[in-house]
């Protein structure tokens, strides 16, 4: 045996890409998913699918999967199903919120009114189990024990969210479970579940998972810190945001918590003030209690844990560059 | 061997009566199906299976599976995804429909408010995928099928139905095709299960599920009979709620369509009306175009043809006993 990998171990090992995987998962993707009748119900469901979504959580699925092995027709199954659950919950969601756009669209429920999108979203859920339901009998159990699971912990995290929004204050520790549930865990289970179907063992399926699930806090963090601080021309949404909004964020939450009685006193003020001059003086008070720093440095923590699990997996390392990559990609966002 | 039936095999042919079956369902059903925490938004879950409801479909499906071999554990699982299901339904059906109380209490979203209420709805449903996923291997796959294509078209059938309510006129298939899916294929679906659990061949799934499917049309014929023209002490209902309501109903739809000129003007004179004398007067109208006597006459052709698949199912008739008692029960309610 040749101690150099041969040519078929170095193809074997040369894995594709974030935006090579995305274009064929949007490939397959890229269909009705819903039968005709009733057109309004399912045209509804359709109508979310349709006009976009970076499609990062299906394609995280696949690219764990590659990573164990090449990529079975089963894990496309799974991410469509990890795709179609998303967009359930972006759905409900915009209900709860009264989201009036999404992806730069009206929302479901703009479009067709609140009862038909509940209903969409219902639909939804139920075309994600029926994409598992087309796996191999092998994989059905654990994928579905997992899908289960996940499904549960993004509600719980939406529960918590909306609860969070009507407190003066929120322990940050309390903050930092909600948004790895409502955010963080479908990352997390869906490389888990292109794991399972890879064949990984439990070590390396935990490592992904927490993997996903401190990137995915990272990148909050980040999106929270460029909503104040980012560039808007890069950044691609309008500075000040959440300010605006009065949203608890992790900016928010430790200045309230290192603030001075003052400062705080002007912080609640502010809440009522719905002019734009508000985004100014929050964030002159957030540079003040240095939070841009803390923020960047609270990113960087959990980016690194999230390196150190994806380190720890018992692949050889050229397999892990491509997630590699797509993480460093996703923490270069002008921070 | 002997032509009389064993002690044995009588004792394995006397089935369990729906009573009875109730009663050890709702033993193993009757615990909490959700985690403690976040507190809200499981009690909330909770909060609806704890205020009753007469656990029909899930006894149904254990019927079902009885009429084949012994109760299996699988069935009580499946029963539980049932009953799961069907909440989720209510829940979500009751915030669409704006309803504010269920089983003789506040619905949910009335108790916890709209967002709370619709992620309830959400969690009871991925709960009921929890239940379907303790079954065997050698299951899961039929009986997903069967559990995802059925919880379609019951989103289907809410759908159709909030479409007609804004509609003048609907024709009279489509009616029943609207009802089929909002309230029978979930009945039928029912006992498909169980009989899949039971090890039945495709051709007695098929008569179980048509016996379902066409005692639901039928109980649904009763129920819109029994609104108008019920003894409100027996039925336990008031009377004329769907005529006060302007609910579209099989009464209102044949009326319309035999009624003359004159009455039809009538009758949508009367769509505005908010005063009591409007159910006499509705009545009357109903009684001159003889719909009471067509009503009867439909809910005996749909009940005839439910146990006209009963009949055919390939078992020993005392197999299918308890059933048939069910059946003849839920069509006795003062007609």
């Amino acid at each position: 045996m040749s101690i150099l990998p041969s040519v078929d171990n170095h193809n074997k090992n040369q894995l594709q890409s974030f935006s090579r995987l995305s274009l064929i998962f949007e490939g397959k993707f890229k269909k009705r998913h819903f039968p005709q009748d009733p057109p309004r119900l399912y045209d509804a469901a359709q109508y979310l699918l349709t006009v976009g979504g970076k499609r990062i959580r299906p394609v995280m699925c696949l690219m764990a999967n590659e990573m164990f092995d090449t990529i079975k027709e089963d894990a496309y199954e799974v991410a469509a199903a990890i795709e179609l659950f998303h967009n359930f919950t972006l759905i409900h969601d915009d209900i709860m919120d009264r989201a009036p756009i999404r992806r730069g669209k009206p929302t479901v429920h703009t479009k067709f009114g609140e009862p038909t999108a509940l209903l969409a979203g219902d639909v939804m859920l139920i075309a994600a189990y029926e994409s598992l339901n087309r796996i191999s009998a092998e994989y059905l159990h654990a994928i579905l024990n997992l899908f289960n699971s996940t499904a549960k912990k993004v509600c719980e995290g939406q529960q918590l969210d909306m609860e969070f929004e009507k407190l003066d204050q929120v322990n940050f520790d309390d903050y930092v479970k909600m948004i790895s549930l409502k955010t963080s865990v479908l990352l997390a289970g869906s490389l888990q579940m292109g794991a399972i179907l890879g064949g990984a063992g439990a070590g390396n399926q935990t490592h992904l998972y927490e993997f996903g699930k401190n990137l995915g806090i990272a990148f909050q963090v980040q999106d929270d810190y460029l909503d104040a601080f980012g560039n808007p021309e890069k950044f691609g949404k309008k500075q000040g945001g959440d300010i605006m909004a009065n949203k608890k964020t992790f900016l928010w939450l430790k200045t309230m918590e290192t603030a001075s009685a003052q400062q705080k006193n002007k912080l609640k003020q502010l809440l009522s003030c719905n002019d734009v001059k508000k985004i100014e003086e929050v964030l002159s008070i957030y540079k003040s209690c240095k939070v841009d720093n803390w923020a960047k440095e609270l990113k960087q923590k959990y980016f690194s844990v999230a390196m150190d699990h994806l380190e720890e997996i018992a692949v050889v390392s050229i397999r892990k560059k491509p997630l590699q990559r797509l993480a460093e990609y996703l923490m270069e966002r002008d921070v």
